[in-house]
């Protein structure tokens, strides 16, 4: 089973993009995924291909249309597709590594990108859309956050990298940040690799890394160590 | 002044991708930003043009070399030059759409792309690389991360965004989560817009528009509230 990608955009032509350069477009033109880009506004009920109305109830912006995007969605994806239903927007919950990696073991993704001032609320219930959010930022549209979320998971599809990626430490994956790395040469700039590491003692460098590891997490992603300074005082105590 | 981005990368082709269509394409074409992709192998020290090497400490993966990343941002980056110096990777600080505002409102940025298990350490101190990172997780290399930026970045700088597209009120921008949107048609598979935003009774949409938002905040991004729930109570008492 190939890991099967469907994006539906105002902007088909913004794909593969990216996608089809590097390890991602190798493993493209290799089959190992298939990508399709769907143009929303080909779906659209009148001659002029509107996706898109004014807000209900006032404010600035466009809001795209729940029909219209609902016949775009029942074209490339059946009641019993078994992929799921992504729409990438700033209010959706945030993008973990955990989820790519299930994304990444699936049968693919149907990405909506939204575009404007949002999609009609009605058309998430009624597709059963999950709303993503990569990145704290507002965008002009979801393709940019498509293309990453799709960088992510592409991947991690079996046979995709090779062993010189072969991605086993890496940061999130152990949940904490990666260690600092270094290689030749040994001086740049006044600049010394750490002696630990040329020290050829692997269980010290084991623990320096580890210990870096910590560091950088705590200083810049407390968020993502296991527990709270609170809990671990509490424990301290018992 | 013009903002101004350079991507440091080992695929150029990659740019401008996805940003040379829709609203960052026209604002280029226009003049209104410019974007040079740069190829950090022209840079490189031997005829093989290699630009990375094994970890020093072992371990799997290739690290790339300061010295070939130094030759390469000194021949696009100036030691005066006012632009921020960022890396794309994992192990940054999260991106906020306030730092994305600081920087549409600069000059522009030097934006390099991470590859491999990362870069040599020592190049972020020697030419003052600020970390970032975009969402929680693992990229095939930065060059996604850059895309989204520069699609953040882009969008604010003046004269790129017309009235439709104003932004004024949007995820992130006033600490809550966007309200829900609805639009023609009013019924949609039997679901119609709430009353409240067909009522006419603006104070009553602002207030309903602002609970929604506040609602759909506390659900999916209580870190973003303003006094975590413990204040609260606490205030609530005095």
């Amino acid at each position: 089973m190939t890991f099967h990608a469907t994006v539906l955009t105002l902007y088909p032509e913004m794909f593969p993009g990216p996608l089809g350069h590097a390890l991602a477009g190798k493993a493209l033109a290799r089959g190992l995924w298939a990508l399709q880009a769907e143009q929303i506004r080909d779906h659209a009920l009148d001659k002029h291909r509107s996706v898109d109305d004014t807000p209900a109830g006032g404010g600035p912006g466009m809001v795209m249309r729940a029909d219209v995007l609902a016949r775009a969605i029942d074209a490339v994806s059946p009641e019993d597709d078994p992929r799921p239903r992504l729409l990438m927007t700033p209010r959706g919950r945030p993008l973990t590594q955990e989820r790519v990696r299930a994304l990444a073991a699936g049968p693919g993704a149907v990405i909506l990108c939204g575009r404007f001032e949002g999609v009609d609320e009605r058309i998430i219930a009624a597709r059963g859309l999950e709303e993503v959010c990569v990145g704290d930022v507002v965008l002009s549209g979801g393709e940019a956050a498509a293309l990453l979320l799709l960088d992510a998971c592409v991947r991690l599809i079996p046979g995709v990298m090779g062993k010189s990626e072969s991605g086993t430490e890496e940061s999130f994956s152990a949940g904490l940040l990666e260690y600092p790395q270094y290689t030749r040469p040994q001086q740049f700039e006044g600049r010394t690799i750490p002696e630990v590491l040329t020290s050829g003692d692997h269980a010290r460098i084991a623990r320096w890394r580890h210990e870096q590891a910590e560091a950088v997490t705590r200083a810049r992603r407390p968020d993502l160590l296991p527990a709270p300074p609170r809990d671990r005082n509490m424990k301290e105590r018992e």
